[in-house]
């Protein structure tokens, strides 16, 4: 008979440590800790571990280390590769930080928020907007991730354009080692040269190097100005120039910029009740300009339409409206953040979370599109999402007369159709998704050497014994 | 007799590989290497290494390792903290990467460029410029430092309010690592996650693990729309309060913010040719707000017309001028910038280069300058810097009865002064000039723990040797 999963004194010691709410092993509450966002794998785990503290968390990590136990950190739950979520071994134990959700500190005159790892993205968004203040990092998940999972993940969104990924909005970390040491960086300095940044270490390492227990944020003035505009764009080119008329006219006022693909947009109005084309004629192309601006007499609505009359006359924009209402302004948006909805309603699709330099995404939505449809015939290209940062979620539908089963079947061969076109236009293979477990097998191929020497020598350092998220990142 | 400090042999493989202008042996060629920017040490090398490409100092790399010799990477030689130059043993080599000087590209539309090490700050600047683009890194160094020091220390200067310092200007790099591979790292993308991030690590790591050898750069719109006014403000809350009206009004406008003291004022004007108050009445505070947007009709000029209208009402401002010329506002910067020339004329002085959030500026400067008059009678505090991002040069000069190097004989103890109540407020004792070898002596107790045992493990793992710029940033 095989070891059973956890030592029983292990067990007991946990029991002991967490008590009923912070120690699941019923399997109807372990069941929604297993499967990731997007159903890819379906895990096993002996428990799940919630932690009601740092501290509590540091000394269930000591117990588990010392029982050489791996563990797998896990927030909201919505990562798009398979990250939070532990392999089919029954042997990986499930840590969800999701009862360390205090909101320990807000100061609008530091523009700072100290957040622990389980508040949910749009609760610190919420909270940043009680305290006056604007918490810019926007997401489609943002009602389920959390602070821990966005910085663990350096997750991007919209506003990356304006404000930078997590990473940039994060001054300060504590967190728990792999040892069960506890880390206490808390800062919340824009300047502080001492040592090497292990925050940007931890920020992006998917959990393979400790637990995010906690954070300190950079907030921003909210907006007080602000305007909307759908497009209808000639074509790609058309949708970099206008980002680029924007930009090259107030550069800090461009909050978001992005592109969506006619037949995307025809799929939203398809499958989303209430979505209807803003504008009077259908395109293959449309842009959504976001414009915002601390300054209450920004005037933005009168800078957005002399600049898309000029774009106009150039022949780039076909069409556009200004969203005329709040409301009309997240109809508009709605648009673009129902597009992953719309797609798995249509059927089968395969994502391919892409960037190049932005120069390059008009060749990037061009040759990807025409390389899909020339490896699957009938299969429908839907490009859209950050043309301003150069992020483009390649994504591909299956044709109308093909079994999805057998559609996705063929994954595989339509990342790396996208990922070679993307390898010569010098971009990479994953923007903002992360590697988690989808993407492990791409590492050696595109970083290996000594960059993923340098990474297997630093995880090797702070997690010896291999504990933390295994299988993740690595190949 | 001892060994001699490099082998025969190595000294023989480097010359063949280098040739004579890549390695300099004659002491009056060695001399400028060897000696810090503050004159604070004077170290002994056998040669200086001046590479020509990242090959070349890859294999002399290479060389070096293999016979166990340590390597001290030097930039313009301009490091606050000793950190770039070689130790009295007499044993280290200095490798300058002077002569890695090229711009590789630059690219507008992607508004990245990318910079050898050996890049002089100006002259990125200019590039940049010269490109219809802004490189707004800006510090007093800027003319000597170079784009690999500026990386290496993750220097801060006046700009970081707006756009964050050297760190969050970099997308990607290129390095030798201390085996003498090369991580080709140049990518200029803005969403990237792909692994840990080597990158941020490299930042600020001062050369103790490895050589940046270029980096991809991100740029800015230039400005296109500029005001800057010097203002006589009531006191430090004034100073701060005045910033968070500024910063309220159009936070994106807000270029940089620099607090003065009377005295430090007195002092440029008293010992800097050209420089005169430009406000009528001395007073004991002054800040320089510079305000830039790369809108040509943001109307900045009106909008500081209107709060510092605000604010003199309030009684914060007491008198204000608006720079009417270009030729004007470099005068009004001159005052700020010529304040290490002018505190060094008018004798020793000790630089705190310090940093807290920047709602506890005014407690710092007020507690800060009653502790060190009290410490030593007589002494004069002379705090300036960057208000808006909370670091402050809290920098004191000598009595003017007291001997100056019996004054500079208590250097550790106004610092040990400064930093416990930089401590008491949540700050940072090293700003923006880092550790080098001036500082390594506070990281055990500001750091020490799991926090320096993380970093001793990284330097472990990457550099097994201890080959990398020993002596500095660890204790």
């Amino acid at each position: 008979m095989a070891d059973p999963p956890l030592a029983p004194s292990l067990l007991h010691a946990l029991t002991q440590l967490l008590g009923p709410r912070g120690l699941l092993t019923a399997a109807e509450d372990i069941a929604p800790h297993l499967t990731d966002w997007r159903n890819l794998y379906c895990g096993a785990t002996p428990c799940v571990i919630r932690p009601g503290s740092t501290e509590e968390l540091a000394r269930a990590v000591t117990l588990c280390a010392a029982a050489g136990v791996a563990m797998v950190p896990q927030g909201g739950n919505t990562s798009m590769v398979g990250g939070a979520t532990p392999d089919e071994s029954g042997r990986q134990v499930v840590v969800s930080l999701a009862r360390l959700n205090r909101i320990r500190a807000i100061d609008p005159v530091d523009m700072t928020m100290t957040a622990e790892a389980g508040v949910v993205l749009k609760a610190a968004q919420n909270a940043a907007a009680e305290a006056g203040c604007l918490f810019p990092l926007s997401l489609g998940a943002e009602g389920s991730a959390t602070i821990g999972g966005v910085l663990s993940t350096n997750a991007g969104g919209n506003t990356t354009v304006r404000y930078g990924n997590a990473r940039e909005l994060m001054l300060g970390l504590e967190a728990v080692l792999p040892d069960g040491g506890i880390w206490h960086g808390l800062r919340r300095l824009r300047k502080d040269n001492t040592g090497y940044a292990l925050r940007h270490l931890f920020v992006g390492a998917e959990g393979t190097l400790g637990f995010i227990t906690a954070a300190s944020l950079r907030m921003f003035p909210r907006a007080r100005d602000t305007a909307l505009a759908f497009c209808a764009v000639a074509d790609e080119a058309a949708a970099l120039a206008l980002f680029r008329r924007f930009r090259d006219r107030d550069e800090s006022a461009v909050r978001a910029f992005e592109y969506m693909s006619g037949l995307g947009v025809d799929f939203a109005v398809k499958h989303i009740e209430g979505i209807t084309l803003p504008v009077a004629t259908r395109a293959d192309h449309y842009v959504l300009v976001d414009l915002a601006s601390s300054r209450p007499d920004a005037g933005l609505r009168e800078m957005a339409e002399s600049v898309l009359f000029e774009a106009m006359q150039e022949g780039e924009v076909l069409d556009a409206v200004l969203a005329e209402s709040e409301a009309q302004a997240q109809k508009m948006w709605r648009i673009r953040e129902e597009h992953p909805e719309a797609q798995k309603r249509e059927g089968a699709s395969v994502k391919n979370d892409v960037s190049v330099p932005v120069s390059k995404v008009p060749e990037l939505i061009r040759r990807c599109s025409a390389a899909l449809v020339a490896l699957i015939p009938g299969s429908r290209p839907v490009p859209f999402g950050h043309i301003g940062d150069g992020n483009i979620h390649m994504n591909l539908e299956q044709p109308e007369d093909m079994e999805g089963a057998a559609f996705l079947a063929r994954s595989h061969g339509i990342m790396d159709c996208v990922n070679e076109i993307v390898r010569d236009l010098d971009g990479s293979f994953s923007a903002e998704h992360g590697i988690g477990r989808l993407k492990t097998d791409m590492m050696e191929s595109w970083r290996g050497g000594a960059e993923l020497g340098a990474m297997r020598a630093i995880k090797a350092a702070l997690d010896p014994k291999g504990l933390m998220n295994p299988g993740k990142v690595f190949p």
